[in-house]
């Protein structure tokens, strides 16, 4: 899979790329990440990427034509399957579409900065519109961080163990039962009994109730769909 | 305000807290972010923080002791508002959220890496659970992030313009209208003539009538609060 991620913050992107899973999955091939800096293709001496609001108004907006030209370049050289823009008033990120986009061969991601982008620019060129939440951030640079690791976690041979992702929450539309770990007590807080039970089916019957006895509680949601 | 964040990977942390608005708002003194590195606190000579699950099942479990070591410095040294852990089982962050914590003195961030932390913890320590949307990540340093954008955009002072985060998507239930920037025609596509007339009210309303447009297309849901 390659990812062509195009911002006016590469910087800011670097080192959530240069640690862990993310890393760990470009050094083994089995993702490429690509920082495209807007400013790269700019035309005028000071670089701009962005100018006032048409109609007055807070904010700037990130004009069109750089963006044209970096993601017209990008295409004469690959097809690519999905163009996303982030930003909050796009489609919700959840695990069902982070599953469809970990198939993906070739992704660009458009990362907002400022007020947003050009309304043209999300007419012509992008295919996608995703938020990553019902919040606003300083640009999308965060966003496309969290989007990439959502998928690239899911290509297959990313993580260790593939049981792994497939027994995070979501994926059944529960969320995941308490987990323990050593010491059996600590400070008077004691571990489950069942845990230590041996009877593995009994102790799988546990979680999911404990699953399922959470996901009531917390997102009642998950459960009507 | 001042961030205490946990973590076993600050090096991940490190490029979003050193570009644009949050280093702007940390130079400028209206945040403090402190990392603490996990692996500090541990005791054994592997400098441990995980171990296997109890029962059984994939994924390491962070032990409590180290998290508790932590946490017990950060208390005696000051009062902290909220002890937030990153999980994508907490309570979904929505803006609302983020203007709440964004009032707070002190707040810890713990940051649940490999499949979560030890229960116990989350039973002792934790006053409020966050996720930043339904799907998994590969850890909470992200989600901490993007937490901490989210808050630290919103402190007086922070942001150039106060206007401009007021109105952003979600600060009044609806999404933001369409923006425009030059040029006013790009290779035949066109800025909407009602920015140029000049007519403030007017373009207003017709400002308002996009944003409710665009919600009820998009996110009839936000109209329904």
């Amino acid at each position: 899979m390659r990812i062509d991620i195009i911002t006016v913050l590469p910087e800011l992107l670097k080192s959530p790329f240069e640690a862990s899973i993310l890393k760990r999955a470009i050094d083994a091939n089995l993702v490429e990440v690509h920082f495209h800096n807007l400013r790269d293709y700019t035309t005028d001496k000071y670089k701009s990427v962005d100018d006032y609001q048409f109609g007055g108004g807070a904010g700037m907006v990130m004009m069109i034509e750089p963006i044209d030209k970096c993601i017209s370049k990008l295409q004469a050289e690959r097809h690519y399957n999905d163009i996303i823009y982030m930003t909050p008033d796009g489609e919700r990120l959840n695990q069902g579409i982070a599953n469809q986009l970990s198939l993906h061969q070739n992704i660009i991601i458009l990362c907002g900065h400022y007020k947003g982008v050009d309304q043209r620019v999300r007419d012509q060129f992008i295919t996608k519109e995703i938020s990553i939440g019902d919040y606003v951030l300083s640009g999308g640079e965060l966003g496309a961080a969290v989007l990439c690791d959502a998928i690239i976690r899911l290509i297959p041979g990313v993580l260790g163990n593939e049981t792994s992702a497939l027994t995070d929450s979501f994926q059944d539309n529960l969320l995941a039962p308490p987990i323990y770990t050593r010491p059996r007590e600590y400070k008077g807080m004691k571990v489950p009994e069942i845990l230590f039970s041996g009877n593995f089916p009994k102790i799988e019957k546990w979680r999911e109730d404990q699953a399922y006895k959470r996901t009531e509680q917390r997102r009642p949601d998950l459960l009507e769909d």
